[in-house]
C-alpha cells in the first residue's frame, strides 16, 4: 500500500500584518524579543479550473495571518478555523540569523506534545511559529513559519481505492447531515468525529469525545474527519499529521486503521449537479508496540519549516515600502525615531504629551526657525509663526527654513513661508503662518480710528492664537515687544518661553506660572512663582527700536548662538512638560551640586532631568550658567497688578500702555520705588545669582 | 540793468558711489559719522537739440560723483574740472533726518571763506557737501547734496548786451588761442584769467596771478573765465558765484565791473560752419565800501542745498534693490550681517581667515547639516560632504538640508542632496558631496582583488579630500569610522574636529595638533600636544554596527542635543582660527576660574574667547563641561607609531588595521598594556578632570 503523503501547509501573510508587528514592536515590545501569541486560520482547500485546460488547480494550503493576528480575542473568519502560534521577534538581522532554530521549533512542538498528553484540545494539534527581524527604518521584514507536525514511524499507508469521492461512499443524504450539524456549531472544528447511525442517519461528534461516542459503535460505522485545507486530490492537508499522532497516542488499540474524511464542503454544493468536494480514505499503521503514553512518553520527531519561493528551508522577506504613502511612511519614521527613546533609555517618557502641544511661535526669524526644527524634531504637531517682515537676503544663511528663492521680489512673508516649509519638510505637520504687528509699549499708536481698531484688531488676534496654543515662544529681536503676549500668556495661564541673544551670549527661560496660593506641587510644597523677562527691570519697556543702527538693527550675533538657544529652549520646554508640576515645575537652586537622586527627591527632576527657570550661556567661555529669579511683585509683565488691570479693563488698559511709557510705571508703582532711589532697589528679593563655575 | 540769475548745479550720482558707500559704511566708517572727503567734477555745460523743434535744449548743470569719488587720488575726467567735498554719512535714520543742516552747510561755506581768506585757491571755491544714510539691509540711499554759494550783496547786473556770442566780440583767432593755451595744461582750470596782448593775440593764466598777470594791462583788455557747466544762455552757472565773491574780497578796488567769459569751448568746434559756444558779458556791481578782507572779515551768507524732483528743499533716495543682481544682493547681505560684527563688538575679527576656511564634513546627518548651516553662518565659503547613505524618511525633521521630497523613490544621496540644498539657501557657496564609504577597523575588506581595489580608491579619495581642506569634521554615526580620517587628517596636519551624540549629552572636541619637540606658542610656552578621539581608549576601534538594534542603528537623542552640539563645534572651530596659535592654541585647564584678562595673558583666548579642547554637554542638568585630555603615546588614532606607520606603508598598513583588530593593538602597544592589567591602566597621564559645576 503506498505512503500516504502530506500537503504542507504554506504560509499567506497580509501586508497589514507586518503594520500591526511595527506597532507591537514600537510601542510594546521594545527591545524585547521574548515569544508572543499570535493567531492564523485556516479554511477548507480551494481549487480553481484553468480556463485553458479545463483542468481544476489546487491552490495552496494556507494558513493567513494579517491583521488580527496579535488581537487577544482573535476569532477566525466564517468556516476557517483558527490556529494558535508563536512570535519571536529578534532586535538585530544577526540574531534572526543566528538563532537557535532547533531549540525554538522544537519548544513549539512540545507545546503541541504536551496538549496531547495533557489537555487532549484538538484546537492546539495545529500550532505555527513565526520568527521574524523587521527592519523598521526600510520596511523590510525578514520572517520564517514553521508548523510543526509529528513523524509518524512506522509512516501510515493508504488502502486499495485511494482518496475517493466521499458523496460516491457516504450519500449526498449523510454529507447534507454532517453539513448541517457542522454549521450549527458556533465555530468551525479543526477536527471532528463521525458515527454511522445504526438508522442510516450519521452524527457528529468533538474529537475529545472519542471514547464515549464510539463507545458502541462498530468500527466501520466510525469515520475520522478533518477540515482539510489540501484541495490536492492526492495529499490530504498537513492537519492531518498530528490528529494521526494523537489518536495513535492516546487510542493506540483501536487507531492502526482509520477512515478518514477529508471535509472541504464547508459550504454544501449550490446544486445537485454539483458533486461534494470531501474525500475518503482508509488509512493503516503497522502496529508495533501499542503502548498508551504518558506525561514521561518521549515527544516524537517533528518537522515542519516553510520552504521559500525558492524552494530552499530559509526566510522569505516581505518588502513593503515600495507599497506604501510616502506621506505616511514619514510620518511613521518620524513617530518610529521618537518612540525609540522609549526602547532603552526612558520607558516613562510621554511622547504624547509633548507631541500634542499647540507651540505659538512669536517671531520667525533665527530663533524661530530653529525653534520650529527643534519642536518637528519631537513630533510637535501644531507649529503657528506669527512674524510682520518679509525674508531679506541675509536671512537663509542664519534662518534655517528659509532659502535663495523666497527672497526674490520683495522677499515672501516670513510667518507663511517659514509654514510652508514646515509642510515641505514634513507633510504631516500643522503649520501655519500670521503676518502681524505686534503692539508695544513706547511705540504710540497714532491716535486715529483707523489706527485704533488697526491695533485692536491686531490685540485681539494675538490674544486668540495664545488662546488656541498651549505655549508661546518669545523670538523677537526687541524687548519690548515681548510685553505683550507676556501680560496675555500669563494671563491665560499658558505656558511661556523666551529666548534672546546677544552677541556671544543667550537668555533662555520660562516665565513663571501664575500662582495661587493654596496650590502646592507634585512635593508637596507649594508652588514657587518664578519671575518673567521683565521681573529684572525698574522701568516699564520702551521704543528700543527707533534710532538704530545697522549693527543694532541686525541681530549681530555669532552664528551658533541661535541655534544653540533655540534648542535649549526646545528641550526647557520638553522636560517641564514632563514634570508632573509642568508649568509650575520647581526651579533647581542655583548653586546646588545635588545629586540625581536627590533632585528627584525635591521634586525637581522630570523624566528629562531638571527644568531650570533661567539658563544664560556664553560662548567665549563655552559655559552655560542656571539661573533663579523669583517674580516681583511690581512687575511690568507678570505682576497681579498688570494682569488684573488687563482682565478688567482689556484693550483700553493696553492702548494706555503702549501710548504712555509712564502708565505701566504708575500703575506698578515703580515710579515712587524710582524716586525712593536706588536704595529702595536694593531691597528687591532677588533669587538671580551666578553660578560659581 | 537786469540782476545776474544763475543756473544750480545738480547731483549726478552714479549708482557706483551707493556701492563704494557701502563697503566704505561697512569695512571702514562702521559706526563712525565722521566727515570724509569725497570728490566730483562737472564740465562745460551741453546743450541737445529737440527733434521736434529743432531748439536747443539745456542739459542740467551736474556735478557727477561715481565710483571713484572716494579715491585720494581722484582725478577729473578730461575735460572735466574735480570738486573737492564733505560726506557725512548718519547711522541712523532719525538722526538723517534730526541732523543740525543749517550747522553742517555753514562749516563747508566757512571752509570755501577760509579758503578765500587764506590759501586763494581757486580750485576750492566749488566745494559741496553730501548728507546721506545708508539702508544697507534694503539697498536705499537717503542723500541731500549742497553747493555752497555766497550771496552777493548787493546783487550782480548785466550790461545791454547781456550774454553774448565770444565768437562775434573776440573772434575766432582769440577763441582757438585760448583753446590751444587750455589744452597744453595737465588739468583742466576751473576758473582763468584772459589778456588781450597789445599785438592782438590772448594770454591765459591761473586767477591766483591775478595782481601780476593783470598789473599792466587796461581793464578792457582783462577778461575773467571760467569752465561754464550751464549751457543755459541766459544764466551762467552756478561756480561764477563764488568766483565773484572771491574777487569782490581780493582785488576789491579793480572789480566793481568785470567782463565774463563763460567758457564752454573744451573742444573747439569740428568745423568752420558750426560756431563757438562760450558767451562774453560784462557785470557790474554796485560797489558800496570796498575793504580788503582779513582773516577776521565775517563770511557771507550763502545758499545752496539742492531741490529734490519734486522741486522741494529736501533730501533724495536712491532705491539700487530692483536693479540689483539677486545673487550678489545676497552675497553682500551675507556679507553684511558678519562684517556688522566689527563695527562696534569685534573690530579686531578676522572674519577672512574663518570665511576662506575649506570645510570637509564626513557626514551629512543631523549634525553635519547642522555644521554646514552653522558655517554658512559664518561665512565659509568652501564646505563638502561625505556621507555613504540616502536621504530617508526620518531624516528631514531631523536634519536640517533635506525636505520630504528628498526621500522619494528610495531616496537622494544625502551628500549630494545636502550640497545641493547649501546652493539653494545661498547660490554664492562653493558646495560639493560625495557618496563614499569609509572603510573601518573591525570591518574587514573581502580578500578579493575588486573589493581591495574598491576600498584602495575610496582611502585615496578620503586622502585627497582632507588634503584639498583647512578643517575636518567628523559627524559620523560610529566610532570606529573616525578612526582613517583621525589619522590622515593628524599626518596632514589638518584640524580635526569632532562631534559625537548621546541621548542626552554630546562630546565636541578639536583633536590635538602633531607637535614637534621646538615650536612654541604666540605665549612663548612650548606647543602642548592634546588628545583625540581615540586617547582614552585602551583597545583598538572595532565593529560596533554589526548586531545593532534598531534604537542603537538610529542616533536616539533628544533633538536639541545635535544642534546644540554642531553649533558648539562650529564656534569652537571660530574661536581656534582666531587665536594666534591656530591648532596649536593651548587649552584652558579645566578647573579654572580665571579672570578674561588672566587668561588673554596666559595666552589662552583669541578674539572670540578661550578655545577649549573638549567639551561635554548634558541636557538633563542643562550643563556643559570643559575637559582636557593630553594625547597618548599609544593612542591607535594620533600617536607617532601609527602615523609613522601610515607615512611609511600607505594603504598596505591600512589594509592591516582594517582587515586585523589585533593590528593597531600591537603595533602601538596596547596589547602588552593589556595583558600587564589594570594596574597599568591607572598610570596613563589623564588630565579629563571634571570642572565643578
Amino acid at each position: 500500500m503506498p505512503i500516504v503523503q502530506f500537503a504542507p501547509l504554506s504560509s499567506l501573510v497580509q501586508p497589514a500584518l507586518w503594520h500591526k508587528l511595527t506597532d507591537l514592536k514600537i510601542d510594546v515590545l521594545k527591545l524585547s524579543d521574548a515569544s508572543v501569541p499570535i493567531s492564523g486560520s485556516y479554511a477548507a482547500g480551494r481549487s480553481v479550473k484553468d480556463r485553458e485546460s479545463g483542468q481544476e488547480i489546487s491552490l495552496p494550503c494556507n494558513i493567513t495571518v494579517g491583521s488580527e493576528s496579535f488581537d487577544s480575542d482573535y476569532s477566525a473568519p466564517h468556516g476557517s478555523v483558527s490556529v494558535a502560534g508563536t512570535l519571536k521577534n529578534f532586535n538585530t538581522i544577526e540574531e534572526f540569523k543566528a538563532a537557535d532554530k532547533t531549540a525554538i521549533f522544537n519548544s513549539e512542538a512540545q507545546i503541541v506534545w504536551d496538549t496531547i498528553l495533557k489537555t487532549r484540545d484538538t484546537t492546539q494539534l495545529n500550532r505555527f511559529l513565526l520568527i521574524t527581524f523587521a527592519d523598521l527604518k526600510k520596511y523590510k521584514y525578514y520572517y520564517w513559519f514553521a508548523f510543526p507536525a509529528f513523524v509518524s514511524k512506522p509512516a501510515w499507508e493508504i488502502h486499495d481505492r485511494g482518496w475517493h469521492s466521499a458523496e460516491e461512499e457516504l450519500g449526498v443524504d449523510a454529507l447534507s447531515a454532517i453539513h448541517v450539524q457542522l454549521t450549527s456549531q458556533s465555530t468551525a472544528f479543526p477536527y471532528f468525529l463521525v458515527r454511522k447511525e445504526p438508522s442510516g442517519g450519521v452524527s457528529i461528534a468533538p474529537v475529545e469525545s472519542y471514547e464515549t461516542f464510539y463507545a458502541s459503535t462498530a468500527s466501520e460505522n466510525q469515520i475520522i474527519a478533518f477540515l482539510d485545507p489540501s484541495s490536492d486530490p492526492s495529499n490530504p492537508g498537513w492537519p492531518l499529521r498530528n490528529l494521526l499522532t494523537y489518536l495513535r497516542a492516546l487510542y493506540p488499540e483501536s487507531t492502526s486503521k482509520l477512515r478518514i474524511l477529508r471535509w472541504r464542503d464547508t459550504e454544501a454544493p449550490p446544486s445537485p449537479n454539483i458533486p461534494w468536494k470531501s474525500q475518503l480514505g482508509t488509512l493503516s499503521v503497522a502496529s508495533t508496540e501499542p503502548t498508551i503514553v504518558d506525561s514521561s512518553s518521549p515527544r516524537p520527531s517533528a518537522v515542519g519549516w516553510e520552504k521559500n519561493p525558492q524552494g530552499k528551508l530559509g526566510p522569505r522577506v516581505a518588502d513593503l515600502a515600495p507599497m506604501m504613502d510616502p506621506t505616511r511612511l514619514a510620518a511613521q519614521a518620524v513617530d518610529l525615531n521618537l518612540k525609540l527613546m522609549r526602547w532603552r533609555i526612558l520607558p516613562a517618557l510621554d511622547l504624547d504629551r509633548i507631541s500634542s502641544t499647540r507651540c505659538l511661535l512669536l517671531g520667525a526669524g533665527t530663533l524661530g526657525c530653529y525653534v520650529a526644527r527643534a519642536l518637528m524634531g519631537w513630533g510637535v504637531r501644531t507649529i503657528t509663526f506669527v512674524d510682520s517682515g518679509k525674508v531679506s537676503f541675509s536671512n537663509p544663511v542664519r534662518q534655517p527654513l528659509f532659502e535663495f528663492a523666497d527672497c526674490l521680489d520683495g522677499g515672501k512673508p516670513k510667518a507663511e513661508c517659514a509654514a510652508a516649509s514646515l509642510k515641505k519638510i514634513f507633510p504631516g505637520i500643522n503649520a501655519t503662518g500670521h503676518t502681524l504687528s505686534i503692539p508695544m509699549p513706547g511705540h504710540p499708536i497714532p491716535p486715529n480710528a483707523s489706527s485704533i481698531s488697526q491695533a485692536k484688531a491686531d490685540v485681539e488676534k494675538l490674544e486668540s492664537l495664545i488662546e488656541e496654543h498651549d505655549a508661546v515662544f518669545l523670538l523677537m529681536d526687541s524687548r519690548e515687544s515681548r510685553w505683550l503676549p507676556t501680560v496675555i500668556g500669563a494671563a491665560k495661564g499658558k505656558i511661556v518661553l523666551n529666548a534672546a541673544l546677544g552677541f556671544d551670549s543667550y537668555l533662555v527661560m520660562r516665565h513663571g506660572a501664575r500662582v495661587s496660593s493654596l496650590s502646592t506641587g507634585a512635593n508637596g510644597k507649594p508652588h514657587q512663582k518664578l519671575g518673567c523677562y521683565y521681573c529684572n527691570d525698574i522701568v516699564a519697556p520702551a521704543d528700543s527700536l527707533t534710532d538704530r543702527t545697522l549693527d543694532q538693527m541686525c541681530t549681530v550675533t555669532r552664528p551658533g548662538i541661535a541655534p544653540i538657544a533655540a534648542a535649549t529652549a526646545v528641550e526647557l520646554l520638553a522636560s517641564l512638560l514632563q514634570h508632573p508640576d509642568r508649568n509650575h515645575a520647581p526651579a533647581p537652586p542655583p548653586n546646588t551640586n545635588a545629586s540625581v537622586e536627590a533632585n528627584e527627591e525635591e521634586g525637581l527632576s522630570s523624566v528629562l532631568g531638571l527644568v531650570p527657570h533661567q539658563l544664560r550661556g556664553f560662548l567665549g567661555q563655552f559655559k552655560t550658567m542656571p539661573l533663579v529669579g523669583a517674580a516681583y511683585d511690581r512687575c511690568t509683565g507678570c505682576s497681579e497688578i498688570v494682569l488684573q488691570a488687563y482682565e478688567k479693563d482689556g484693550f483700553p488698559m493696553l492702548l494706555q500702555a503702549f501710548n504712555d511709557i509712564k502708565y505701566l510705571e504708575t500703575l506698578t508703582g515703580l515710579d515712587k520705588l524710582f524716586e525712593e532711589g536706588e536704595s529702595a532697589i536694593n531691597d528687591i528679593d532677588w533669587h538671580e545669582e551666578e553660578d560659581d563655575f
